[in-house]
């Protein structure tokens, strides 16, 4: 018994040049597409009538291209909606898009920025569209991390590591809290307007930011919530947010073998294990999530 | 609004020695820790009061891996039943665990092996629990891969590439198939027994394997549509099998610049993009998977 | 025989956080250490007498930089003489140190942030010390690429990717060049002054990637030299710069057989095999290069 | 003033299938080329007049792979002739290969296998070749690791990491020693014969992992020294042994305050820091190293 399936082109890189008369404008994307329709035969006798190559799906991507890319939220949709309604075998299209940022160095050169990716993804079932953005590999850092206390203690409980071991006036004030965080945002609009997905990405990614840094939280689990609430704060057509953070460990070094303090000032970076936080925000009365989380209904 | 959250340990890796009185054994996994429960002051108000550290959650892994690990699918059995059956906050549980392998050299001395990883996750809600097996970055190859013939033409179609252009008496015979394989199967069962649990992914493993090379498919839907049943046929245990084979490119260089022939002797292994393809087999009369594929319901 | 030998702690990751009234200051080091001595004994009967243990010079690194961490020059300086004049059987030590950049969002906040990664390397030998500045990762991408003709052909040569197949009025307009820069200087100073040592960092890679974007050239290795020349004349303290320019491919899409034109404006974005280019470029006069590039003489 | 210069295609990535009655073979290689000869035209003026293009370098690559690879060695001596011999504007040419391995699951497909990667590295000057071979991520592991004794102390020691802190009748016994292993040798030899040089690297890689694995060693150091002499005891055409062992760090995990012992039987494993150890083995009489270890002459 065959249960949900989909295929399509995954990571089909892209540069999208614009030529001005002066400066040179660039789009770095990254996109993958998967399909979801009627091809059942292909996967049960191997009969491809209703399939639509992921070679040609890459064309098509790259096709598309020649237009603009605009945002990727709008590049996602024209090219969910092509797929859709030009083959009566695809019943649905999930596009998933990233977009790596460049900084200009001049009017026809750029460097590879960090500060994590945008991504976006687009379900289209061919009545309705669901359009959700977002950033990963986004590494924050704040330095006065949340102090975390009154948690539950059993026999596999032991000090917390070296941060907590050293006495200090201020505990909060020593605490070094980073994580990398991944967001994703549903919208409860659509827009063909490039320029009103990139301002309410820009809104969106400010606020994730911004609340990282300057809640007083008592947790990596508070934080979570006050940069999904920041968000809808900053994008009113936001209507959830959901939230991965994973810790990234530092712990304040023992300096005291060596007759040294450490008032907050010496942390090792360590890899692994880290803690794991997830949580979504929903706006009071949103609408319903249908396929924007999945290409398949109820999953 | 909060809507599902969850947190817990990542990546706690860990190795467990037996010393025998002649040889070693050793166990190389790493766990992961889900939780699920009645979190959300820690999320609103960040009140902790509920909230079993992430610190805590690892020396309990670690603490548990002095009896013995035995299988990671009674491992996380174990680490599951405690977390949510030790505090009434915690509603559910979900373990997830990655083995990787290692070959013998002496009585004490390894080679890591490749060949992929095992994978296990195991969901508790404190009445029943579910266990999911699996294999990750298993990559097969099969230099008489798929023909691929049949399928629907748009006005984005190209020719495929090189290696259909290329005519050949028997085309089938110089295509290479070679894919990345993610497998998880679930089981109706659970057991004690580490024994029964290493038998049943041995078999699930030789059969994905087995099917990947031997089936005379079609397309690459096909193969993974054999690749589920032969697990379905070789473990009565498995309810469901979800797979997914990222494609590894291999396209026939064109030698004939060169004044050469090409007859399924030469590929470019190419990196992005690639071909994806997605899918679950079910057993008829399969029992519903619950939480088998996520610690929240519904999900 | 024994030739060369070496031995030291890799990639001790470190955070400095110095606490201000208001700002919060971060650096962000990872630091390698490498020492050259007395060893031989170690090496061939396993006596350790000479031996100081990599978990000794870890812990010197996270107290060396309780006192704070100056310029990654610095501190490499202040360890590999520590290491050297400390320890008698230590006759040289080279520290490698790589700063990751972060950008500041708030007073004691921070996001991970762009354009590769600073380096440092340091040798010391109980008489002189060699200063070895760098960046690594450092991608840059030019919308105006060197047009690349005149090149030798032989039996094995076809035409250029369809960039060059496309007819252009301007061919060199529509070459998009991206290179992913690996450049080290050598300095003929040494100094305790970490502004210094910024400064003279700041204007290097600056040039690197102006260099970069504006030089109208004609070859990826006229590039390199380009680039080699900006330092040293930006950087009148720099001796020699060593580049290593590893090629990220784009390859203009052909979009004919889709009825469209593509001047300039979609491209492919490869992964592999990729064009290197190495050189290094010496200001006439430099002194020689003794330990700057290796720990080992003559190697 | 320009110093060394060298560019090349590099990571061309093939896989050559062999198509018997019966079973095909396959061989798995990326092959990257570095050239050095008459090129500060192109590096000064960007006149390109003896500049071999990437491209070219590649298409040689694939057509030299139609006649079969034979070993890493082999291939390698005939494209670094080729290119030296056919450009005069070629003076040095440096290949560098890495074969991946493969299992066979059946007739005609296979696993991604075990064990790190075979490497070869030749270079040729028009005159003579010289061949070194070897191996990389080759990850070993034993259970009886060194013990660590009698070395160096200073202020800034601390007891060893919890395995030795925990008190046991032998220690040695509980000491987990594990490695990333590179290692090359050159060979005093060169042959046309890719079976005898199958037959020395199969020697050569079995004395390392056994060498690694016996030792009663007190040291990394030693060990490594072992691995290397084991080399040339094995295989009397390799005349120097160049050997790097990352060390994968794994710390008794502290199991006192949950009430357990823990007699070398959980171990945490890290990232970072590690211990590198590096060392070259010479035979006694060994040729000199010519351009074995570079391209450019006393580099």
């Amino acid at each position: 018994m065959l249960g949900h399936t989909n295929y399509g082109e995954a990571e089909v890189r892209l540069l999208r040049v614009t030529r001005g008369s002066d400066d040179h404008d660039i789009v770095d994307l990254t996109v993958s597409v998967a399909l979801a329709g009627a091809f059942d035969a292909s996967y049960l006798t191997g009969d491809n009538t209703n399939i639509l190559p992921t070679d040609t799906q890459k064309n098509t991507v790259y096709a598309f291209a020649r237009e603009g890319t605009g945002s990727p939220e709008t590049f996602g949709l024209r090219l969910a909606q092509h797929f859709v309604d030009s083959q009566p075998s695809i019943y649905r299209a999930r596009l998933s898009l990233v977009e790596r940022p460049w900084t200009r160095v001049g009017g026809h050169s750029f460097v590879r920025a960090e500060g994590g990716v945008r991504t976006a993804a687009v379900t289209y079932d061919g009545a309705h569209a669901w359009v959700v953005a977002g950033v990963a590999d986004l590494v924050l850092l704040t330095s006065s991390g949340p102090e975390f206390t009154g948690y539950v203690t059993d026999r596999y409980t032991t000090p917390l590591p070296t941060a907590d071991r050293v006495p200090t006036a201020d505990r909060a004030a020593d605490r070094v809290f980073a994580a990398s965080v991944d967001a994703q945002w549903r919208y409860s609009i659509s827009t063909a307007d490039p320029a009103r997905w990139h301002h309410m990405h820009e809104r969106a990614r400010r606020a994730l930011a911004t609340a990282f840094g300057d809640t007083s939280s008592h947790s990596p689990q508070q934080t979570l919530h006050a940069m999904g609430q920041a968000v809808l704060d900053a994008v009113p057509e936001a209507a959830e947010v959901r939230l991965s953070l994973s810790h990234k460990p530092h712990a304040l070094v023992d300096l005291a073998p060596f007759g040294l303090d450490n008032p907050g000032a010496v942390y090792h970076a360590a890899d692994r294990p880290y803690g794991q936080v997830e949580g979504a925000v929903l706006r009071e009365g949103a609408p319903p999530a249908g396929l924007a989380w999945s290409i398949h209904p109820g999953v």
